[in-house]
């Protein structure tokens, strides 16, 4: 009895497989067009900007866990630079600092972004899944799932152009962490598509790695349908969520 | 009914209750002891090299561990402190790298220090009980557990008089990691205290942080016991383990 592995794809079979998830990214989720067309409210965009907060306070957990579990020292020095992005190396620094700007920019104070006040359970439990993943699952599989990084550039620009278009009542001060995101995302997706294919090998490495890549847009994409149902009746006068409970 | 609460103790008596751990240290040990004294001989201190070595290698995945459960950006800013001192910021550089300069100056290559022939497995099970219990125990109990390097200096400098009177045919060169750690280990315990005290306020938190300090002693402790075992037959000449084999 013969037992048929099937055979590992070429780097450019498996890139291509990589980037053909894009199509899960949630750039095509009906909130994220509604935002980027100009059609959410000043208190939708407080709540959106309230609830992303929750998984840019993440990050750096997810990524700390990556280390946690990675033996080489060697993509360990680079990964950490993640975690010192995002939290930076002195108080008012750091990417979860930047977003903060964003929340102010959009006209939220930091106790009440800080306090999580307006975070709706979906949120905390698909970027809390993701750090379950990082925990528990092979390091590898963890960096794939970052690569949606690689789809993020586009969504940013768009994002940008959105706010300065049609919400120009957003400081564009505020917009450092998107702006910054242009660069640094390709950068680290850069690095981890490399490492992603130097570590997975065989057909069943590449297939887990691509699994990883689409938990990852579902995570994102939840987080939009959690948020879109939260806050889609939100008037701008309204206290917060009065008609979604009504 | 009335439950009675154990008051918390004063920050002077939770100070000394942790520093009397100190009782545990694996300073004590009849292996530590011996090395100490000259009583090993060259093969014997080659293996304890290489099995530390194992300790060495999990100390920033249990660092990046407590990192990924600590939800405090300020707290996170000071601890990767201690990964980056470990893994370097550069190949060839850091205290991973260090322990790997006393190998060779004791006279054992890289790779068969690398490829972890030589480590017993009571090493393993014990190292990776600490990264077990930084994962998924309470970050700032995993800080306490970090504590032993209160003790660590003392340790040191009489490791380092032992490695000069007695072991002088190893290279001081390579003991450049035991000498970082005089100064290392005193700043990092520094601040493990402060943020201990802080984050420990109930008698319950204190004792819990006490017996991850006791937990962590007992992992230092029974590394040189499954160490000690291996090697006290060990002759200068012979294979590896052949003594305790036969």
């Amino acid at each position: 009895m013969t037992t048929t592995v099937a055979a590992p794809l070429s780097r450019e079979e498996f890139i291509a497989t990589l980037q053909a998830q894009s199509e899960r990214y949630y750039h095509k989720h009906p909130f994220n067009v509604s935002m980027n067309t100009g059609q959410l409210n000043r208190r939708q965009i407080q709540l959106w900007t309230a609830n992303r907060f929750y998984y840019q306070r993440i990050i750096p957990l997810k990524d700390a866990a990556i280390l946690s579990n990675c033996p080489d020292p060697a993509i360990r020095r680079v990964w950490i630079q993640r975690i010192i992005d995002h939290d930076g190396t002195v108080a008012g620094q750091g990417g979860i600092e930047d977003w903060l700007k964003l929340a102010e920019a959009v006209g939220l104070s930091r106790a009440e972004v800080l306090d999580e006040r307006y975070i709706v359970s979906g949120v905390r439990f698909a970027a809390d899944a993701y750090v379950t993943f990082a925990k528990t699952q092979p390091w590898i599989e963890a960096v794939a799932a970052s690569l949606t990084e690689w789809f993020a550039p586009d969504l940013m620009k768009e994002r940008i152009e959105a706010f300065k278009r049609h919400y120009s009542w957003v400081n564009t001060d505020g917009l450092t962490y998107l702006n910054k995101r242009l660069t640094q995302a390709p950068n680290d997706a850069g690095y981890a598509i490399e490492i992603v294919i130097q570590h997975c090998h065989t057909r069943e490495q590449q297939e887990r790695a691509i699994k990883a890549l689409v938990f990852k847009c579902e995570v994102l994409w939840s987080m939009l349908d959690t948020i879109h149902h939260a806050v889609k009746d939100v008037k701008e006068q309204k206290g917060i969520f009065d008609n979604a409970r009504s």
